[in-house]
């Protein structure tokens, strides 16, 4: 199969040096970079020379960002090459558009780079849906908000030198706000969900960041037996069906707080098969680019996977229901009732019982009127038990 | 697809089961059981009528056992029938000949509910090496031995009781050697090993069990800020290969000390893709079903996957050198030096370094001529370079 890669920055060069171990099935026989970006024959600056090729069957797209990506993906479709992308932006923006061009035009739309970097997430979600309805899904799916938290608790630092370490290493960007934010985990998490679910999530889920995670707070939670990890929350029931992220306090024992670094681990639930979780490197040009070339293996083999167009389901934030924890200096309304024990730092802890998603964003905007660092977290189902515990419940 | 059912215990329940949910792609069309031991249309007590039924296209073997399962999935083959099978002791007995029999009749030989239960875990290996060579592979594939050493650590409770608990909830048999003494995971290993080599194995592997495993050697190894997994360990390298199946002491920090209840935890490493870890329940009548169904759906797809018939690797223990663990009342070599701190139990607690796991046994042997409950674990890498840094060097 003859390869076009728009792009050639760290997924790409991934990309670029797996499919030299495997030609001739998989050749790269030309690249769109930026003028100086790199040297190679088979580079050109002119999206056209490549999108215009007709001898190019397949066009890999590893730019990142929504524009010229949407465009050039549409284009490629629309010239009846088949596209891989690893760029998860341009689909949760564009999914039910890519889905329906590929299949108008015959040609394959695959997407396993996207969510969870080399973790084999959206073919695994894709293979127990031969079998089981997917009931829920989630998990750690960003490394580098991982990376933060997991430096902060090993090593006992701030958060501001933990983003550090993660800057030097290449994990966070200058600005890392999709990291922080939970904006990269929203994006996986809609891609996740559509495929999942076999419905379009096409919307803007509740989300909550991390960004004013303390020392204080993961002290005062590791006093509890308590971690916090970002996770994706969604779930399915009845024709029903809910999305979010937002950072989640999970049990010290959990195998959520022990993933290590930069590391994802991802989670479903199907009826038989019960609970699968999938750990590995989240990011990263190799991890990334193998995501990238299993796609284009099966591309090459004949797959046409189609994921849906239309949301057929009904959203129900009311799915998502869980204990909040809010830690804030802000008075809080009555249904947030104090916990015992230490404060974090400035900030008193609270908890909210039977809170949905968008309520709890409520809750935070709230409080952060008069506290702007308040720090919003769900509560897994083992840490709500123990929290209802502490509060006589 | 018409199918035949080789047996219709827990896992042949739960195979059934979820057929009748996928007809009639999945069609289930006779049962062979014992004599009472369920009524059903379908169920026949005569092998021949199954066998010898041209209409059925694939057999599933959940018998168990090595005979006469063997000889009923090699009579499925030379009908030109495909097998299914989830019996790891037959597949790691017979793999080259079933294999080759798959081969000439041109049929599938598919073995996904052998390892590892729900966990998709043969398929992600082969999938894993269309990109990467696979050059590590292990991890908890017995739940039984899990739930145990979880119980044991979560209860404070002692190994019988613990075993007691399995066995009440089913998970362990009432003769619980195949699970405690590590056969069952030996066998899981070899079959692993097959697959993700491309290389035959067809030894006995070094294995040690976890029957000796006491409280106090818990609480001992929890003073180190250890914890132990019974565990499957293999590494290729070179055109060098070996398995093994241990228990391994983990950092108590690892992924793997967290591990609950009875879940599987499977690991392997590839050279784009980096470290993989595959959770979820390695037994029960549905999640196992799952896997037979999953394979059931690959083989109606025409998916003629080959496995290794020949041993094309060179045997090296000495690719699995590790730091081995040995608690005892026995007077130990010269090579053994004993870990600081308080005794387990009425055993000492002994290190030695760079020990190949043949070597490991004999040490083990030695020392249960005169302690016959002495234990042995080999060290994950970071416990080993913990106990290093314990000893001064």
């Amino acid at each position: 199969m003859r390869i076009g890669l728009l792009g050639c920055g760290t997924v790409g060069g991934g990309v670029l040096k797996i499919c030299r171990t495997l030609e001739p099935e998989l050749e790269v026989v030309r690249i769109l970079t930026l003028p100086g970006e790199m040297e190679d024959p088979l580079v050109t600056h002119d999206a056209n020379e490549l999108l215009d090729d007709p001898a190019i069957d397949c066009v890999v797209e590893v730019m990142g960002g929504i524009e010229p990506a949407h465009s050039f993906i549409v284009r490629a479709l629309e010239a009846g090459k088949s596209v891989v992308t690893a760029n998860k932006a341009v689909v949760a923006a564009h999914f039910a558009e890519f889905t329906e061009l590929a299949e108008r035009h015959d040609v394959a739309f695959k997407i396993e780079a996207t969510s969870g970097g080399g973790v084999p997430w959206i073919a695994s979600i894709e293979k127990v849906r031969r079998v089981d309805e997917v009931s829920e899904l989630g998990g750690i799916l960003n490394g580098t908000s991982n990376y933060i938290i997991d430096a902060m608790e090993r090593d006992g630092i701030t958060f501001d030198a933990a983003l550090r370490q993660a800057q030097e290493l290449g994990y966070a960007e200058a600005d890392p706000s999709a990291d922080i934010d939970g904006i990269d985990v929203a994006n996986k998490a809609i891609i996740s969900s559509t495929v999942a679910f076999g419905s379009l999530c096409r919307r803007s889920i509740p989300r909550l960041g991390m960004r004013f995670l303390t020392k204080g707070i993961l002290d005062a939670l590791a006093g509890f037996g308590w971690s916090v990890r970002l996770q994706a929350r969604a779930r399915q029931d009845g024709g029903r069906y809910a999305v979010c992220v937002e950072p989640t306090v999970v049990a010290a024992s959990s195998v959520e707080a022990h993933v290590p670094t930069n590391f994802n681990l991802a989670t479903l639930v199907g009826a038989t098969v019960g609970e699968l979780k999938f750990y590995g490197q989240g990011a990263g040009a190799l991890p990334t680019g193998n995501a990238v070339v299993q796609d284009l293996i099966d591309v090459a083999a004949g797959d046409r996977t189609r994921y849906a167009t239309e949301e057929t389901l009904q959203w129900d934030p009311a799915l998502l229901s869980a204990a909040y924890l809010l830690a804030t200096s802000a008075p809080v309304g009555q249904s947030a009732r104090p916990l015992p024990g230490a404060p974090a730092g400035d900030k008193a802890l609270y908890l909210v019982l039977g809170c949905d998603p968008e309520r709890a964003g409520e809750l935070c905007r709230a409080a952060g009127e008069a506290d702007p660092t308040t720090f919003c977290a769900s509560l897994s189902e083992e840490a709500a038990a123990g929290a209802e515990r502490l509060l006589g419940l």
